[in-house]
């Protein structure tokens, strides 16, 4: 299941069960079903009569009458009704033949736990292909190989062979599950059962060889019983799809939570522009994931942990910091630098609310943190329930934060927190201690169905994570509409551009460039200079080289034609010297600009997600920090802004110490057309960028004063 | 115990018991012992006799001749030998006839577990400077008050009043920790408990009112039984103290790890530099740590993990990466993301490895991560073993990390990992799932005595604190040389130092600053440019202006005297319209220096360490990325070249793109210099810098182009 299996076709035929039977079926067959829980196809019998599957169960066995008590069949053409899914417990070198058999037999859809195929080794992906043709030459479906198969509580359907669904029941719950790997699955069924949290669907792919994420994602999106969803995903197959699965799932105010893996491969390696190194598919992965409200996880607990509490929690929040609530100073002081720490902020309380407060605690518990130490009154569980009321009432605050450092005899005192908590329209984070002493207190939010966390830290990252929420939320994406006066069509050779012509389309686009013009000797670069007025700039003209300066290409600052004309001849000899192999074709003179920031705004064409555009500030700096934003072109101005503000050296634009405000606006717009000149070049686009382009006072606009491009060819 | 009780002065008379003989006292007095556990004194007594204290118990109770079987007194006066301790379980109003008592009684140490003094209010800071006076009068010590005492398992001694101390047995081990926070203590207590770990000393100090951190620190660090220290700290009284403390730590190489709370406070604000608010107080704390070798945790179970693990793995490490175990592909996927993501790094595996690795698993499993699901051979136990001996022996893996999706029937196979992880000289971080389905893995672990993590998250945490322990042992501090040449003592004024004063500072002691003349009118700027040379640089000289740029008070690049005299007229009429109240001195004629690059170097005075050192890079940008390295004055030059190198712009100085490589020796020496004007200036500093430096390529050097400073006076 690590590897990404090449894109399949749609099936050639109707498919014989829609995604929704395959969740829930009406009838399963087992084939290589047996009476021993030491085998695979034991387990899954027991764990489908044990919990009591909803619909008919068909035990496949060459060599008995009956398993468990059901009726066995010889083969799956025995069984008097196809079933409509067959999970196959085989081993791996029958499968090919099992999987013709099912087709044959008028099975709906294959479940295939087998491994050895396309993630094993060139033999295995040959037999997966075969098998794949198979399904797509009757219709039949397959899930996996490699998988662990489904997990389908509210129809009792454990079909799958691990040890954790031994256990007394199947938790039912609103939470769907698709995870590309069978043991995350199952050990994330299995910790979110001991919390006490359900799932609708839980659904493991492998492979993916037919049936992949978007096929059950768009089935979550439109199951009105399924209030959140969770991924793990290690490869998608469909970009687009994900992406429009994502929005309709975002349209639908449903969360969507995802951990992915491979975030830190290196990024495109590229020679030729800072877009293809700043913007790696991770980065481009996490653009997407920002545009269609996809909260990003780490860690496939918190993941879970954060959707129960935004499925808890439904409604939207005003945004606001948190309120913290705790037993004890230490609890506190660390919550308060924890959460100031993580970025989320302390909610300030209103006046009224310290007021409140004040009646009764003492001074400074009566405020954010509030520490319970420190009372007034006698009634201290009185006070405990009127604290949280009173914090968690507070405008300011959109999240609470509750730190107990558990005692036994604070199971009451715990219970009651946790009905404030649980009634609060607001989100509220209870981490407890997870010693044995406070075993009461947990059993106490079990009984009034309050989550918890044994973790400061686990209580935390879910905090974060439904924070995540809820700021993608607020900023759903504007709708990106066409500037007027763009051309039709982007006038760009294929291969590599050269500056001029990347100049050209982006002035086309509406993007400011230097004046310049061209000469091809040096003499003639002089005239061009004195047309063209001082100081100017002068660069070398080549297809053959990508950073000019890094060669000796650009003379800065030039004050008369003579110098124009010498510093020619001296670029010729150290170009020459630096890269023997370029042509140079001629000189741009250029007119020299100032600027008081630079900024980068580059544009590639991701394989699984198309064109995005990316905007960074700083010059060199960029490379050091990656301080760059990116998002899918085209995009709105909205979003442009909000790609500029976000950058860690936004302030610079800002006015800092001794510099002008700059004009963002005019940062904006370029970053608009040049997104819609990445949307319109499509898949010919590999990668173009602006940069530098320096930025003036606000009112005073940018200039790109250098830009380069590779276009499919 | 919020609040930092002021500075205590030493004892008065020679103390009654030293700090060892308080930890494990021959004889206990309760006073105020009851034989109802619902009492503070009923809960103390019983613990005491439950697990068997070591020395006499008297109980103290007015009422009754017997407590618990033992012989009580109604006094303490009446007991025939004065007890070493006597902990006070009386109420708050009674507690300071109570401590006078006990110093008549010859009582050597009184533990105050009452709250209601310096931290609750003015009154009670009162009583508890009364308590501290009879204190210094007798040589009776205090621990507390506001505390919740102590806890010595090997001296049988919980001298402590909460039910987490109501269990089978206290366990004993060689981790030392002092808490300002009593709940804390015993929090953290009581899990280390459910984890296994024991500890040698605990200590929880609450108001500090007497004895301190540094107190009991000193005696830990003596100890030999003592093989790690752990701190809750949330404000230390003597900052030197603590610093020698924890250097001979350090010495004798025994981990000193801390959590501090009010990390996030605003720092000291101030109008005149940037070093101020760059070197809050939390960060001067950080440096001190860093130069010492106090690895700083943000969680406290999390230290005391870390904790536990390094006296577990006592040996210095090589450097290098992790190498990470999984017995599933998801696992091996999330660990390997995330230990790249917290900068630990993967290791890199040597071929001889993955040729061993690869007789018994499949690629590309047989590389790090170590992914256990592709297996060739199908004795998977002796693999189990086989493959993390292999990977763990690799010279370039310097932590274990194994990642279990636990099942029920893994247990055997945890069972071998964990004896591999417990006999490995390298530390092993083993996470389970916290699922009821890694129950028996679990048991497995604790009967093969390797400890575990039931959160990925919280290995990772602790391996972070680990590496940073090794990180910090690795670079130990080198001693700081004076250099020679220096002057005795530095010539600046008292108060506010203008701009050439400053300099003439940083000229003594051999950091280079502009050639520069004093101009008292603008004719006068004007001759004065001319004999400097043109172009230069023009600005206002005034006590009154922190920020001349801010004010219009600096002209660059000015060509000829003609001018620099009109600048110099409109400068008066710029800088009178922005501060009609600077008074204007003169003017500054000073030659324009090239830079590559701004550096800022300052100092500042903490009030607890004393002079600190900062340097940043950048200009502007250092403000809004607070890309500043500090560390105590003065510094070696190694310390130096260690700071400039952890900025995260330092590879702006090795040859950025189109950049020449700067002159980074010149920035070291620079450090140097203004780290020993700071240590020599003493508590005379308030605040210095030389702001900007410009730099220029390798063996050209830097000049200070401005400067400011304000002493006491």
């Amino acid at each position: 299941m690590d590897t990404i299996p090449p894109l399949s076709s749609p099936p050639w035929v109707k498919p014989r069960l829609s995604i929704r039977q395959i969740l829930e079926p009406a009838s399963i067959a087992v084939v290589g079903a047996s009476d021993s829980r030491a085998k695979f196809g034991g387990r899954i019998m027991y764990h489908l009569v044990h919990h009591g599957f909803a619909g008919d169960l068909v035990p496949i066995n060459r060599g008995r009458p009956e398993v468990l008590g059901r009726t066995a069949y010889a083969t799956l053409a025995d069984v008097p009704t196809p079933p409509e899914v067959a999970i196959l417990a085989v081993p791996g070198e029958t499968l090919v033949q099992n999987v013709a058999a099912a087709a044959t037999a008028g099975v709906g859809c294959c479940v295939i736990i087998s491994t050895g195929f396309a993630e094993a080794s060139e033999e295995g992906a040959a037999m997966q292909a075969e098998m794949v043709a198979i399904a797509r030459q009757s219709g039949m479906r397959i899930v996996g190989p490699n998988c662990m198969g489904l997990i389908v509580p509210h129809h009792r359907m454990p079909l799958c062979s691990s040890v954790v669904l031994d256990t007394d029941r199947l938790l039912s719950g609103s939470i769907g599950l698709i995870s590309q790997s069978g043991a995350l699955m199952v050990s994330v069924f299995d910790r979110a059962s001991t919390d006490g949290i359900g799932f609708r669907h839980c659904v493991s792919l492998g492979n993916q060889a037919d049936l992949e994420i978007c096929d059950f994602l768009e089935v979550m999106v439109e199951d009105p019983e399924t209030k959140a969803i969770c991924l793990y995903v290690e490869g998608l197959k469909d970009g687009a799809r994900f992406r429009a699965a994502a929005a309709a799932c975002q349209a639908a105010g449903k969360p969507l939570l995802l951990v992915k893996t491979g975030r830190t491969e290196a990024g495109v390696k590229s020679a030729r522009s800072h877009t293809a190194s700043l913007a790696g598919s991770y980065d481009v992965f996490e653009a997407i994931c920002r545009e269609t409200g996809v909260v990003l996880a780490r860690d496939p607990d918190d993941m879970v942990r954060a959707a129960n509490i935004l499925v808890r929690h439904p409604g939207a929040r005003s945004p606001g910091g948190v309120g913290v609530y705790s037993t004890s100073g230490g609890g506190a002081g660390i919550a308060s630098d924890r959460v100031t720490e993580i970025g989320l902020g302390m909610a300030v309380l209103s006046e009224a609310t310290r007021a409140q407060l004040g009646e009764i605690l003492l001074p400074p518990q009566a405020d954010n943190p509030i520490d319970l130490g420190g009372r007034k009154a006698p009634d201290s569980l009185d006070i405990t329930k009127l604290a949280a009321d009173i914090l968690l009432a507070d405008p300011a605050v959109a999240y609470g934060l509750v730190v107990l450092t558990s005692m036994p005899f604070f199971a009451e005192k715990t219970r009651l927190i946790g009905e404030v908590a649980k009634a609060s329209p607001k989100p509220c984070f209870l981490a407890l201690t997870p010693g044995a002493a406070a075993d009461r207190p947990r059993a106490a939010l079990r009984e009034v169905d309050q989550p918890y966390f044994d973790r400061f830290e686990d209580a935390l990252r879910a905090m974060e994570l439904v924070a995540q929420f809820d700021r993608l939320r607020a900023e759903a994406s504007p709708m990106a509409l066409r500037p007027a006066g763009l051309p039709a069509i982007p006038e760009l050779p294929d291969g590599v551009a050269t500056e001029g012509e990347v100049k050209a389309a982006l002035a086309a686009y509406g993007v400011p460039v230097t004046r310049e013009s061209f000469a091809a000797t040096p003499e003639a670069a002089g005239k061009a200079a004195a047309a063209l007025g001082f100081p100017v700039v002068l660069k070398a003209v080549s297809r053959d080289i990508a950073h000019k300066s890094d060669v000796g290409g650009v003379a800065l600052g030039l004050r008369d034609a003579g110098a124009v004309a010498a510093a020619a001849v001296a670029m010729q000899a150290t170009v020459a010297g630096h890269l023997p192999q370029a042509r140079i074709d001629g000189f741009s003179v250029q007119e020299m600009i100032k600027g008081a920031a630079e900024v980068i705004i580059g544009a590639r064409y991701d394989p699984l997600f198309g064109p995005v555009v990316l905007v960074g500030l700083g010059g060199t700096i960029v490379e050091i920090l990656k301080d760059v934003a990116i998002a899918p072109a085209p995009v709105a101005p909205e979003r442009a802004l909000r790609m500029v503000e976000s950058l860690r050296l936004a302030p610079l634009l800002q006015g800092a110490r001794g510099m002008p405000v700059l004009d963002v606006p005019a940062i904006v717009d370029a970053v608009v057309r040049i997104s819609w000149l990445a949307h319109d070049l499509g898949g010919r686009l590999i990668e173009l960028e602006a940069n530098p382009l320096l930025v003036r006072p606000v009112g005073l606009g940018l200039v790109a004063v250098d830009g380069r491009a590779t276009l499919v060819g």
